[in-house]
């Protein structure tokens, strides 16, 4: 790229990347695994539970899973330790200092790909924002060490907003475009929420997938011809426990906590679906309106990957009537919930088809909670 | 504030505020308990250290902990379970989901601060960046949390950068800003390191201290007439494990790792000196350079505050002669290294007397590595 070229400050999406980890657990291969550990347990505890002092865990089933979330299947960093029912729970080896980092690498292989799309040379970016549910570590931030294997000159930090983490680093990748600060910045999310849950829950263990994905936003100067201009953008936040993880360092000044060592994932489910459902509806509803859009009138929507009644619900309201597949994508049955990956893996394997001047919605929503909407149009 | 105020797109810094928790260690203090421990851990292992099996722990010494760092006290959340030589260790009472965290009540007690200097609103802010080294839990972002406390009406996320988390902060403020997204920015950075490090090791246990700074960056339109506008800024990180905290929820994949349970903050402390001093000397330069700005003309700069000889060098090679403490002032002696705290805690008390057209400079750096540098120039 030409240092003198002359920069537009208009922000685009100019390419994404993914990478999903190779093992991949079906929802009858959990469930087999997770029965086989109930039948033990519950067996291990015979006496206990017939004198009433114990209730038996309960199975569960494919259809269950299915229904209550529209998942089907997860890819996951490893397969065989989350099925073992004698370990339920990750199993890596521990990586040396000198080391690429797990996140790291999996941040390259989704930043390689989107950077391969279009060519573009690591020299040309300016930044690196890795932003995730899933933080590596303290220090130094893992956007530092993506940064040095890609050979990119510039700034990089960490950020977390659960799973508005990747939407909430592209619009701060925008602002960097906007003032100058930046011709182009990569933002990583990789997510790793097998770490985060506890895999002999019944009601949880289904819910999360591991995945990496890579978004580029670049001045429109510098982005290939065909790119999404970022048309508005609209980040909220609403505090909320509902959807919890107080896994920290601060657990160190209480080891003899009520929840040490057990400091996971946790979720009031009915309570989410009834709180972040109209929030975020009535929320793009609200920024359409600011940008002068019909809602209806979006051309297709990506939306967070968590839930399937919850997408339907939103869309329906976005777009007055039950919405397409063609209008509302999911990805959530062959990934399940990527935590902040998925809006953006729903539009990178979605959006090929789309035509200059479709204007469309990328929205996350999660923990906080918090809701990222990214409008964008397509163009070029 | 009238919502219909022209905004500028200008950025300033109006306001900052700080927390230092009550407790308070001398190097006296802490010198004492180390060396009873040291004398009991000797006294233990007499037996193998006659018998050159193991090597006896070494006495410290205030003095050496002074010529070494320039620190001579520091403030912690837990100071008596830290001297105790049962446990050297920080202590708290984990709180429940529905009480406040520690680190979002320590931000809001240096928000707080922040704010009722200049009369600010919670309704005129837009937005909460909660920047730190020492991030307190996976999710919710704790930035939200101190959003609701303070009935702010936005978005809210957290950041990690290490030791320049704040600067990083700050400028990613400023462009929000400067874009119109925000008319106000809060910045809070509680940082509790007294849980990161190893007190039963003598060339890092005096190194920190426990600290929480809040940094207000708004739009110049709706900033009181005192205050330092933002004229210059770069952001630079360069990879390196030389200050490193491996802790994190990717441990849970590797219980039997070799660190498992010993995930603190190391650093090779010669080797940080060496290449930190030049990179952030030549960085402050060049940027002088590019803003037309004679670094020596440079009013006053406050410094992260890790090392008392790494500011003397580096004020040295900016201003060309041993800097002055009216030229750089240190607040180490007083509150240690207080992370990404530190160089905003040096403003906040050593900025007061200066005049409107004096040109200045917060420069934070540390962990990554990274180097975050804000221009700034007093106004009214």
């Amino acid at each position: 790229m030409n240092d003198k070229v002359k920069l537009s400050g208009r922000p685009v999406i100019s390419s994404t990347g993914m990478f999903a980890p190779p093992d991949l657990i079906t929802n009858d291969e959990l469930v087999a695994s997770f029965n086989r550990w109930v039948d033990r347990y519950n067996a291990e505890n015979a006496a206990a539970i017939a004198a009433g002092e114990m209730e038996p865990k309960q199975h569960s089933s494919a259809e269950f899973i299915e229904k209550a979330s529209g998942i089907r299947q997860r890819h996951v960093l490893s397969g065989e330790s989350l099925l073992d029912i004698d370990v339920m729970a990750p199993r890596w080896r521990e990586r040396a200092d000198d080391e690429l980092s797990i996140t790291a690498e999996m941040s390259l292989n989704a930043a390689r790909q989107a950077l391969a799309k279009i060519g573009r040379d690591p020299a040309e970016i300016d930044a690196v924002i890795y932003s995730n549910s899933s933080p590596e570590r303290q220090y130094p931030a893992v956007a530092i060490e993506v940064q040095q294997a890609l050979g990119i000159d510039g700034f990089a930090f960490d950020m977390n907003v659960g799973c508005s983490s990747t939407t909430f680093a592209v619009l701060t990748a925008a602002d960097y475009v906007r003032a100058g600060h930046a011709r182009s910045v990569l933002v990583v999310t990789p997510e790793i929420p097998s770490a985060h849950i506890n895999w002999q829950d019944r009601d949880s263990h289904f819910i999360f997938g591991d995945f990496a994905v890579a978004v580029l936003v670049e001045d429109a100067a510098i982005a290939p011809p065909s790119h999404w201009e970022i048309i508005g953008s609209k980040m909220k936040t609403v505090f909320s426990n509902n959807i919890r993880n107080n896994f920290g360092i601060i657990n160190r000044g209480s080891p003899d906590g009520a929840g040490a060592g057990d400091k996971m994932f946790v979720q009031q489910g009915r309570k989410v679906f009834k709180e972040v459902v109209p929030m975020v509806s009535a929320l793009i509803v609200e920024e359409c309106g600011k940008l002068g859009i019909e809602p209806s009138s979006l051309r297709r929507i990506w939306l967070h990957q968590a839930n399937s009644g919850m997408n339907r619900l939103i869309a329906q309201r976005i777009f007055g009537h039950e919405a397409s597949a063609d209008e509302s994508p999911t990805v959530l049955d062959r990934f399940g919930n990527t935590a902040a990956a998925g809006s953006i893996i729903a539009f990178t394997e979605h959006s090929d088809d789309l035509q200059p001047g479709d204007t469309c919605l990328i929205c996350s929503f999660g923990a906080g909670y918090s809701v990222g909407a990214v409008f964008i149009r397509k163009v070029g």
